[in-house]
């Protein structure tokens, strides 16, 4: 029997094999088997670690929300919050990969409630993990944080989609300066932390 | 041999069942045949109007491009900015239609550089053929009209990927607050023209 610490690692390399394959074939050419092989294993070893493709598929999407989240919060803490709503941006490959994996599931979504429901709980998940995170970043109370924060969320996830299908039209300084512009108009801090 | 209008029609005819297609199945399943069946005729058939489905999907992009953009400019003409690009959110059927029309093929184009590119050029259509209402509607010159253009766009985007993904929370309501409140955050008038 495997010790514990193993099947979370297998899972989270399993994860990482999916958003690969999304990566480069789409949600429809992410079946079970072809991300065993990129994974390295065969399809019966990994229904031992997923119960099936949508559990899977949850998995990839939740993990992918956990560290970009986890890396937000480190970036809020160590150097402010433009800097830290860069980190959803796809700036560089890392970040291109789990913009990626976010649309495509996402979109995917849309004819899969199952999914649907299980993307949306993970979001919820983040958004309450960011919400005092954003909160003291932006420092002063003030009265409208929601209607500020879906502000800022709807721009940072425009521009990324316009990044992802136009990446001549949307290179990383275009991006950088859009939300900087945005910041701006959202009276948000725009200063790097020391 | 049929007539020039009966062959645009019975292309438009396909394309608007290939809407119906890939909102209710994804790209997945919105195959040359199901979109055939959808819209009443063989593939044999189907074949005569289309070389193949990338021809076909490209269609239906720009068709769904050519009416919002001509929903827009009328808008803009008799209703002032704020009403035009209300006309790009999911606040209706279909709106909501079009919208999951327009997400689905840029995510699906992440992975098919033809379909980016056909993609590409029907946007780039569309971008300059609003330019000019875009200019005339914010009345006024303003120096960075493309940044502006550029952050209304990103924030469109945005909104309508959270309402098609979020409805319950993203309901018509609170997709033109978020719009309002970027209009003013922009400059951009939000008065309706009598």
């Amino acid at each position: 029997m495997p010790r514990v610490a193993d099947h979370e690692e297998r899972r989270v390399e399993v994860a990482e094999a999916a958003w690969r394959v999304i990566e480069s074939r789409g949600l429809s050419g992410a079946n079970v088997r072809e991300i065993a092989r990129e994974a390295g294993y065969t399809t019966g070893v990994l229904s031992h670690y997923f119960r099936d493709k949508r559990e899977l598929l949850a998995f990839a999407f939740g993990l992918m929300v956990e560290r970009s989240t986890s890396r937000i919060s480190q970036k809020a803490r160590e150097l402010g919050l433009l800097a830290a709503f860069a980190e959803l941006l796809p700036l560089d490959e890392e970040r291109r990969t789990e913009a990626t994996v976010w649309l495509v599931l996402m979109t995917a979504s849309l004819q899969d409630p199952d999914l649907a429901k299980d993307l949306k709980q993970r979001y919820a998940e983040a958004r309450s993990a960011m919400t005092p995170i954003f909160a003291q970043a932006v420092g002063e109370p003030r009265e409208n944080l929601r209607d500020v924060a879906d502000e800022l969320l709807a721009a940072v996830d425009g521009i990324t989609v316009a990044a992802l299908t136009d990446p001549e039209r949307y290179p990383p300084e275009r991006q950088m300066e859009l939300l900087r512009r945005t910041f701006v108009r959202l009276g948000l801090p725009t200063a790097l932390r020391d």
